[in-house]
């Protein structure tokens, strides 16, 4: 199929493509942007299937950017920006990227990560403004390559990068297409991050559409509540905690009629919060979803909202989704571990095989998300992969901030949990058993942290406990952590 | 990818699906009629890729059984009810099928049928209500295989049957999609056969989209417009004979708002039918497909009906379209032959590899029909293919009634062309050379047509001639006889 960003630059070159508080950009300027970028980024000997990772903010140039290394048919690493320097270098160099393209906001971290692992950085602006003779590129699209790695934390504590082929990506815009409908005045507000599937899928609709989005570079209630209000904003995506604020800022005021879609993902939604969208009569579709799916792969509209509260609606047209109970599929509402299968779904983990066969049985991709499907068909999430704690819609594994925790000179052993927060939803805390002898600081062990890891990985607190709970095989048993949690703040 | 209407029903069971001027049926409801009639399909040993000719009036049956058929896994060959008895059987035979499904209207010509091949007839009223016990069937459908034949009428005088996968009518499905955009209030008007692929892709895009359709058993003008002023109705699919004869009931009244898109397809489009359109600010997108891409592979939106006046707008999303001269690619406003590449173009010509290898350059097909792609990438079809007469959105291949006049004992030898006419935009008319000393009779020659082609096919008028215009290498040269015409009518 033809190269999408040329073939909607050829279709529909007066539409709005992006916009920003500074910038529109219609197709046909986008794509002349891009083909200028592509050129510079072909110049530079970065070949189709090559590795690029990102760290840059949400700007127009990080869009740029992306649709760059698409039409050069490199496949971009898009890198959390709020990732500690090891969390980055470690992902470079499993990703095995050589360039890192940032912005002067992470210039300086970028900087670091080239100190350890000699990498190449570019500044994306630079990127943009070199003037390079126009390269020729691929016309088509194959399906099947890979388009993008994304990084998500993994159950052992190590993150697993995740490949989504351009296939995943456009299975993934034409489900949503298909379950949301279109029309000529859709513009979507992309103020989740471009690193996340969540971000990145609006971008990707965008082009595959011929959409226009509002990209904000941060999430800020105000900004978000007066683009809504103004009346040209008519989907957009958050996580339960952003619209917890936009509510809050909202106040009394009720969102316009021209807002056609709330896609509310990333973690489980407070009832609070979902009653008093049901009180403003908010257009909120839950969804279900996660980076393996490229994103949506299952979403709720309104007209549930009340009916079937809490469930995250029903999967997409081309997805399937069973309930699987010892290699069973359950019974209505009997719980299990939720599959998921279909195009949408990724093709692997980046040179991590063994994550893979485990991951999949068949062709269906096990979540390790335990749920259950109603008598209707509706899919109600219980709980999240093997403990994930979700913070403001990142995902945390316990594992992999208890990993850093336990190479600490002074630690015998750790665990982590989430525990309920009133804007975050969750926020990771530590227990730690301390080896003979060792003094305790919580105050230094927290800076410790937070040298290391992303700063929404950091234990708000840390506790020591004499004897970490453990199974007969000497697992770490956190469920009897909650409970010593509970138990404390009664 | 899951079984298109089991999953529909699944999604979005109370939606409306079908509608017709006696019956509504919800999407469970049809899913619940499909599922019997299908069961009664396997239950006589249809198999999966078995082929399955369907002889049916445009009715809520016939819907059913399209529907059936695919959830049985057969391969349907739906036949032009306008077809004589000898090319139903010929149709029948190329297409291997062993049984025909038909009903009350077209049960006597089945039978006739049946006597020279030796096929079953089923009523399809008959398999719907069969009350056999309910089969399982594959709950996936995969892209690749075949779904559909569909003869058109070839180069050579001899239908080809063309094969379109699943994967085919999905593609179209979400192309259109892409292109028209889509909202809950959208119904589909068909009144274009389900015989056609323009009707088969309406019954596509209701089960993918969740869309309801009204379906027609006969196209009258009084109707149709009854409909859509009554305000249900938004998009409607018509050829330009059908739009001529909307506008003449319509009189000075005007269509309402809610009629968002007709879709003008099946060959050129009078100017002054155009102009009126425009007048009445109709919504009209003028469309450019074949049996071959599935439906539409171009599209021009209403907004540059005046600018782009005659075009046939640009390709889909995922649809390439590029102009071949002397097997180099045109410069902008060369004419050459129209090529089309894309997800939606055809599998293969039934048995005959022949006929397929030679409309397929590498993935290119070669349309045949000639035009030119203007500065802004718009196309302009200039002629059908090769001498091609439409007739009412009927395509009709002189070399198909030549073949048939070849055959009449008195003739030696005939032309057949197309000339304009003011209901059906063209009709043909033939010139025949006679053999010494025949006789002819105009009136028994169009009766002796009329015997053994579809009326539409049958020449209005047959002329003698002493002589066909014929090049160096005695092939007809039919542009001569095209100039003869025009003489004869000064």
């Amino acid at each position: 199929m033809p190269q999408w960003l040329a073939q909607r630059a050829q279709l529909t070159p007066d539409r709005l493509a992006l916009e920003t508080k500074n910038e529109r950009l219609t197709f046909h300027q986008l794509y002349a942007r891009v083909r200028q970028t592509a050129s510079s980024i072909q110049a530079l000997g970065i070949r189709p299937l090559a590795h690029v990772a990102s760290l840059q903010a949400n700007t127009l140039t990080c869009a740029v950017i992306t649709h760059a290394l698409m039409m050069a048919g490199a496949v971009m690493v898009p890198l959390n920006t709020r990732l500690s320097e090891d969390e980055l270098t470690q992902q470079l160099q499993d990703s095995e990227c050589s360039i890192l393209i940032t912005d002067q906001t992470f210039y300086d971290q970028a900087v670091k990560v080239r100190a350890r692992t000699g990498c190449t950085v570019l500044l994306a602006a630079e990127l943009e403004q070199q003037e390079m003779p126009l390269a020729e590129f691929n016309p088509e699209v194959r399906l099947d390559d890979p388009c993008t790695v994304i990084f998500t934390s993994g159950t052992t504590g190590r993150p697993k990068g995740v490949v989504l082929t351009n296939g995943n990506h456009w299975w993934s815009a034409n489900a949503s297409l298909i379950n949301l409908g279109m029309s000529p005045s859709d513009q979507w507000l992309c103020c989740v991050p471009l690193f996340h599937v969540s971000g990145l899928s609006i971008l990707m609709k965008s082009v595959i559409y011929g959409m226009p989005v509002y990209l904000c570079e941060k999430f800020s209630p105000e900004t978000v509540n007066q683009l809504i209000i103004s009346g040209g904003i008519t989907h957009i995506s958050v996580v339960a905690s952003m619209l917890q604020r936009m509510i809050d800022q909202l106040g009394e005021n009720t969102y316009p009629e021209s807002l056609r879609c709330v896609l509310l993902g990333g973690g489980p939604v407070p009832e609070q919060l979902l009653q008093r969208c049901l009180d403003q009569q908010m257009p909120i579709y839950q969804t279900y979803g996660m980076s393996e799916t490229a994103s949506q792969a299952a979403t709720l509209p309104p007209e549930y909202m009340l009916d079937k509260a809490g469930s995250a609606g029903k999967p997409l047209f081309p997805i399937q989704i069973r309930i699987s109970l010892n290699e069973h599929e359950a019974a209505p509402r009997e719980p299990g571990e939720i599959m998921v299968k279909g195009p949408t779904v990724f093709s692997h983990y980046l040179n991590n095989a063994e994550a893979t066969e485990n991951d999949f049985d068949n062709e269906w991709f096990r979540t390790g998300d335990i749920g259950y499907l109603d008598e209707d068909g509706f899919l109600f999430v219980l709980d999240r992969r093997k403990d994930l704690i979700i913070s403001g819609g990142e995902n945390i594994y316990p594992a992999e901030v208890e990993s850093f925790l336990n190479g600490c000179a002074a630690i015998r052993g750790a665990g982590v949990i989430g525990v309920p927060d009133k804007k975050w939803g969750q926020v990771p805390v530590a227990f730690v058993r301390l080896k003979e002898g060792a003094t305790f600081s919580e105050t230094d062990l927290i800076a410790s942290c937070k040298a290391h890891l992303a700063a929404y990985k950091v234990p708000k607190r840390i506790f020591t406990i004499d004897k970490l709970p453990e199974n007969a095989s000497h697992k770490l048993v956190r469920r009897k952590l909650y409970e010593d949690y509970e138990k404390m703040n009664q």
